[in-house]
Parts: C-alpha cells; structure tokens; sequence
C-alpha cells in the first residue's frame, strides 16, 4: 500500500446526485474535496459511477429541466459543475474505511490510502432485479422495465397500458397503487398465494377498479426487442407456464443500500442496513463523517432529494470541520 | 367570501424551489395541485412569487447547471416544469388558514375560500434587511450586497476584495468566517461593543488573519450606482460619520419565516417562528398539512435543499392520502 499525498479536508464517496452536489458546495467552500467515482459492477450489484441515473434514460422530474434530461447527461452537468469549482474526482472506489484513526484512513481499490480529516458517504442503494439477462436489457435501454415506479410510471409510455409489478411487500403495494392512476390494469405478480405487505396496504392496492394480483406466479423471461411486449410467468406450485402482455414492468423487491465497504467502520446502520442520520442533518454517529442519498434514504430516493442532502452534508462537513480549526 | 370549486386535493402555498418542486410531484401523482404563488410585498417584508431567488442574479450552486443560472430564470423554469404536468397556478396568497375543519379551509387573498384534503407549506423566510433604499436597490441588481454569503460569498466579484458583514449572532460569525477564504479583508459591522455570538463562534472568526469587527458602528448608508463601493458607517456613541470602502456587504441580521398567516391555526412552530417538523420527513403537528423549505429549515436554505424537502413534502403528501382513500 502506497500512501497518497497529504491529509485532505473532505473526501466524497459516491458520485450520483448527492455526492455531485456535496462535491460543489465543498468545493465553494474551498475545501477541495476529492470525488472516488467508483468502479462498475462493485458489490452489491451494478453500483455506477454516476448512480442510479445512470440506469435512467428520461429524468422528468428533477426541478430545473420542464423538458426532463437524459440521466447520464443531468449527472455529467453535476460533474461537470463540480470539476468547474475545483473538485478533484478520481476513478477509484473505496474499498474500507479505518475511521478509528484520525484523521481517517480510506483504503482505496488501486491499493492506496487516503488520510482525510472527513468523509461524505454518499453510495447510494441500487435497486434488487430478478437477474434475468432480458430484464437489464430493457431497463439500461429505457425499454418498459423499471425498479422505480415514482420515478418512471408517469411517463407517456405508460399511459392507458397494462403494467406489472413484481413483489409483496409494502413498496411494491405503493408503487402498484400508484401505477393504477396510469395504467389499464395493473398486474402484482407474487410468488407465493399471500403478501407480505400490512393489510392497509393491500387493500389501498385491491380497492382499485384496475388492481390485479396474479398469485403463485414467477417471472422466467422479459419479453421485448427495444420495448417490453410482456413477460413470461411460470406457476410457483404447478410449474405451468404461460405469457401475461404488458407495457411496463416494475420491479419492487427491494433495495440494497451500498454500505459492505462501510462493514467493522464503527459506521452505525439502520435494520435495513442503511446509514443511520442524526434528526434532520448528515451526521452519523461517528464525527467527521457525514451521508447523503440513497445509502442514507430509504424513505423518498429521488435525484432532487438525494441533492438536498448532499448540500447539507457538504455544508455540515464544512461547519464541523470549521470548528475543529480545519480550513 | 364565495367557496370556490369543489374540494382540493393538495395546495401548496409558496412559489419557491420548494413550492415548485412539490408541485412536480404532486401533478405527476395525478393530484392536481394548485399552487398559490403569493403577491409582492406582503408581511413580513417581500414575500415574492418566485421567493428569495428572484433576488439572485447569479446562482452558481444548484446543481445541473455547470455555467450558472440566473435565479428568477430559475424559478420560471421549475414553475413550466410544475405546468407542464398539471399544476394550476394562481397569483393570490392565502392569508388564514382553518385547519379544525375536514376538508381544511384556506382563506385567500382576493376573499375566496378553497377547500383542500392536504396542504403543503412552503411560503419560505425572507432575510432581514437594514431598511435602506440603496441596499435594496443594489441586492436586487447583484450589485454586491447580499443576505446570504453561502450563496453568493464565493462570486468571482468578491474573490481578494475588501467585504463587510452586518450583524453580531452565530450565522453573522460563520458568514463573517466563510467569507475569510475570499476576501482581502472581512469587516464585521456592530452596533455594539460585544457580540451576541457564541464565544466558540467568535473565536472562530477572529483567529483569522484577515478578520476585523468595527465595533460600536451602524450602517447609515451603502454607496455606489450599479456596484457597492462602500457603506457609510455612524459611530453608535460618539455619532461620528465614517466611510468603509468594500466591495461586497452581507446582511446577517436573521431570518424571519413567512408564517403569519398561520396565527392560530395551530400548526406547531419552533422557538424561532419556523414550522416544526417530525424526524426526517415533511409532516407537521397536523395531520394533512406538510412543509417544506425554508418556512421549515433554519439551517441550510439553499434552493437544491428546499427543492429535496419540497419533493418529500409532495410524495408524504401523497401517500398520506392514499392512506386516507382520496385520490
């Protein structure tokens, strides 16, 4: 292991709508925070550099664009905004985190170590798939196939279709619920013959003249070439299979926050193993470090809300340090 | 008093990045919001349709716009953005509220009363001004003077140039401290011969090498036609007149959050008159009514974060009345 220069004031890990935004109000600061990307397809999962956005071919809600942006393109202007204020953004992700030392010791995938008197966490969570080949294919492509139905079920796509969602519990009855204000008839395929969700969810979602639930029912294969023609079902109990035809397909089985690197940190995690926040700030237990997005969200992971807390952070990483007479 | 229409769904009160962004997700959850944008000059001090942004010439920090963005350019961006999905936009401000009633009652400005399930406040704080005509005249035409300096202190304009703070109070001492990075020299303008802040504050600033407090001094006026060029100063004992040459002034008198007409409408405010909100989310004391911005943030007010609480405030809202069954 080789150590890398100095001891930096901030170093931002994660590079989706909260880390960018960090990475400029930091950079304003003039604490010239330093931006590991990461790598692609680190645990768990495709964890991008850029985030889930990039995964999203029109951002139609994130204030400031009325005629939506493509993903990729809304977070190469947050780099590009960040790199203009001094931001110094590297292509490696952090692998472990020693913050039992000060200043902290970031061990980084080329091997190096980065000293740093703070830390903004901001790694997101990415969706849980199926893991079926067809199923990426037509969400990298923007092709019907989505695990976010806030952010994707209003799209004109959709509109008056048949859309399915996949999953039980209590997201999946609130992504289902909400798609019925768009679709034809909503489809909730579950595999086993009961849900997961609370009783007051499920009956929001069945008392929809458009709500269906398929019980016992797994999805085998995505079917489409550049969009989604429907998906083919195998029966959990009688092994049958059969095609159901839809316009969209949500997945809803949950998220995977991306904290493995954080593990013996002494970072403290919620039950879902997201990071845990003090009351409406950044702070995490240990001082110095700070999260922001969807690694600390697991109520609203929206790009506008995930910006807002990355602002925050940066603001109460550059107060903290302020008072410890870093600056 | 005429009962206009049938019942709301949500109506947002506020036209900021707040206002606007819950609008977005609002309309695009089929609520179809109204937003009532205000009216100028209503109490206390110029709460303007568009918010404290239409005062901003430049804004360099919401993310997604790498070359800047000027802020009422801004605000009509996310106001199409709130239109294109649905959003009925009304130029009248809601002057008492009534929430003992279900629906609620909302009494507007021209002596109608709208009747909604939900509301979302977000009427924003406006920033305490001196009261004199040429500050006012030069914080509108980005002509250096300024009520926030995380906003505006890191301006090409201010960069090594000679800076006064007006105030005394912790946001005066971490303004007046933030500005050290850019300015040749930073002038903490007082009315008195001690300050308010906290010692650990005052410390803070005064350990810089370029901070200096001009004690016992009240600002009589700011001179310069199209960009400051100094203030002049009155000494608070001796009476005597003196000019300060700077080239940037920032008013850190405090806040004051546009809640009036929320007087008895027992929505639960904080010791500083901003509405109180649970842990991590928009709801307020009232089942039904939510907040968002900086009407309810005494801490960051930045556009990128009232846009993110603006957006929590929209989707709580909407998952509130799914659970009520009206949607």
């Amino acid at each position: 292991m080789t150590q890398a220069g100095g001891v930096q004031k901030v170093v931002i890990i994660g590079s989706g709508p909260a880390g960018w935004t960090a990475a400029i109000y930091a950079a304003r600061a003039q604490l010239e925070p330093t931006v590991y990307v990461g790598i692609p397809k680190q645990d768990p999962g495709p964890v991008l550099p850029g985030g889930q956005l990039m995964l999203t071919t029109d951002v139609e809600n994130y204030p400031g664009f009325p005629k939506g942006v493509a993903g990729p393109e809304m977070m190469s202007l947050f780099q590009q905004q960040a790199e203009h204020f001094g931001t110094r953004v590297v292509g490696e992700d952090i692998v472990r985190c020693d913050f039992s030392k000060r200043p902290f010791e970031l061990h980084v995938s080329n091997g190096e170590v980065v000293r740093t008197h703070s830390v903004i966490i901001a790694t997101g969570a990415v969706a849980n798939w199926l893991g079926l080949k067809n199923e990426m294919r037509l969400a990298t492509l923007g092709g019907g196939v989505s695990a976010c139905a806030v952010c994707d079920g209003a799209l004109p796509i959709f509109r008056g279709q048949p859309l399915a969602v996949v999953g039980g519990g209590d997201t999946a009855m609130e992504e289902a619920t909400y798609l019925t204000k768009f679709a034809s008839t909503v489809y909730v395929i579950h595999r086993r013959d009961s849900l997961r969700a609370s009783k007051v969810m499920q009956k929001r979602y069945l008392d929809r003249h458009n709500a269906k639930v398929l019980w016992n029912k797994g999805v085998e294969d995505v079917l489409g070439d550049e969009k989604i023609t429907g998906v083919k079902l195998k029966d959990t109990v009688t092994g049958e299979l059969s095609t159901l035809e839809v316009k969209g397909l949500f997945i809803a089985i949950g998220h995977t926050p991306a904290t493995r690197f954080l593990k013996d940190s002494g970072v403290e995690l919620d039950a879902g193993g997201y990071v845990a926040l003090k009351h409406r700030n950044s702070y995490t237990n240990i001082e110095g470090v700070f999260a922001a997005g969807d690694v600390a969200d697991s109520a609203y992971r929206q790009a506008v809300t995930a910006a807002g807390m990355g602002c925050q952070a940066a603001l109460d990483a550059e107060r903290w340090l302020a008072a410890q007479g870093i600056d």
